[in-house]
């Protein structure tokens, strides 16, 4: 039997760091869902970079860059961090540079599990029957708010969780993965009205960003999962 | 209007850390549980300490010294961790040396706050309308597991959370706090039924130590409030 935890924030990640694990990371608002995005409208790479700075010498290599910190586009960036931004016009068969406040430092946290993949709702029921067949322990890695734990993140864990443990490869002790899963099954029937009272519903509505929420929630709009290799992801 | 928030393990109190705050620290299962109870039983004081060195050295200064690591007790220590150590007999009017898995250390990690109290069922309600007329922003620090999230910290932060916020006056945005007060919401009704399923529940029962898990979660037995004074626990 896998073991299957979940941590709900980057900074207690070193309480479960495990290498022989498959570590699936999610921001579900919004990095997360705009990567899977991305790989849906065919990006070839997306190569997340923790600092302003790195993103920025990339940039004046010539690359395109997605870049945000706290919803606000960085003035040197392409474009930011809503999933409506990676489109097919814009990203098709291109390498995009990606920093944003959270999800970014969270993929590189994860760099040294066996595979790090990336999860949205977008991509839940693909993701779930992936990570149940893989014969390997599972961290859900909540990328949170500045190292802060988040709920819709949390809830997107309960939801993955929830679907991994249903198909009877793996257990779990960890009370992080069942809390998620009590609050996901709370959640579920109505979640854009469980939404409408975490934090960062109101980060993105005071800068007009939240046009993206019910998007991110949408469930099952692709079988593409991105995964980590070496320092950029692709697919699987 | 003071801010209310929950932090969910020790590692992550760095994010939250306000020296104008007050604290309460909850370690249910069951370091603050037998502090409460000390202090109902009219002990003195009671010195938390962090490393078993440091509660060694109080031993041989003649201290009665209440030890444990992962529920055992160490093997210098008068006794360990359970609340039902604290009677009368034993510590009426006495200073006990306190040093636990995760408790002692979380007490010592908030001493930089405005005050810092110890949170339990036992003391839910004296609790609850001290700090809602403290006119003091509340942190909410649970003890967790090893610097893990825990359930039953959680859902103690979740009771003392709602009845803080429906005293009017503080308020809050965060996701911690929210999250806290719907499991507590969830579990309240069939507290013990709920508490089956956390991974503390089964570490006690491994090692025999389960008989304190129903007086943990009786609510109101007291009216005493203890107080981190300098390097000491006394009573408001």
């Amino acid at each position: 039997m896998n073991k299957l935890e979940v941590c709900f924030s980057p900074a207690l990640y070193t309480f479960f760091e495990n290498r022989d694990a498959v570590v699936v990371v999610t921001d579900v608002l919004r990095a997360t869902s705009a990567i899977v995005t991305a790989f849906m409208n065919g990006v070839e790479r997306i190569i997340p970079v923790g600092s302003q700075e790195e993103a920025k010498a990339y940039k004046e290599q010539g690359f395109l860059v997605a870049a945000e910190r706290d919803g606000i586009v960085l003035d040197f960036a392409d474009f930011g961090n809503s999933p409506f931004n990676f489109n097919r016009e814009r990203v098709e068969g291109s390498h995009v540079v990606y920093s944003t406040t959270n999800g970014t430092n969270a993929i590189h946290l994860a760099s040294s599990a066996r595979e790090v993949l990336i999860g949205a709702y977008l991509n839940l029921r693909s993701l779930t029957e992936y990570v149940a067949g893989s014969n390997s322990d599972l961290i859900i890695l909540c990328a949170g708010w500045k190292n802060k734990f988040n709920l819709e993140d949390t809830l997107f864990a309960g939801a993955l969780a929830k679907g991994v443990l249903q198909e009877g490869n793996h257990t779990t002790i960890c009370d992080s993965a069942i809390g998620a899963i009590d609050l996901y099954d709370l959640a579920r029937d109505n979640m854009m009205s469980y939404i409408d009272k975490v934090a960062q519903r109101e980060r993105l509505r005071k800068n007009g960003l939240d046009d993206v929420i019910g998007y991110c929630h949408a469930i099952d709009q692709t079988h593409v999962i991105p995964v980590l290799r070496e320092n950029y992801l692709t697919v699987l």
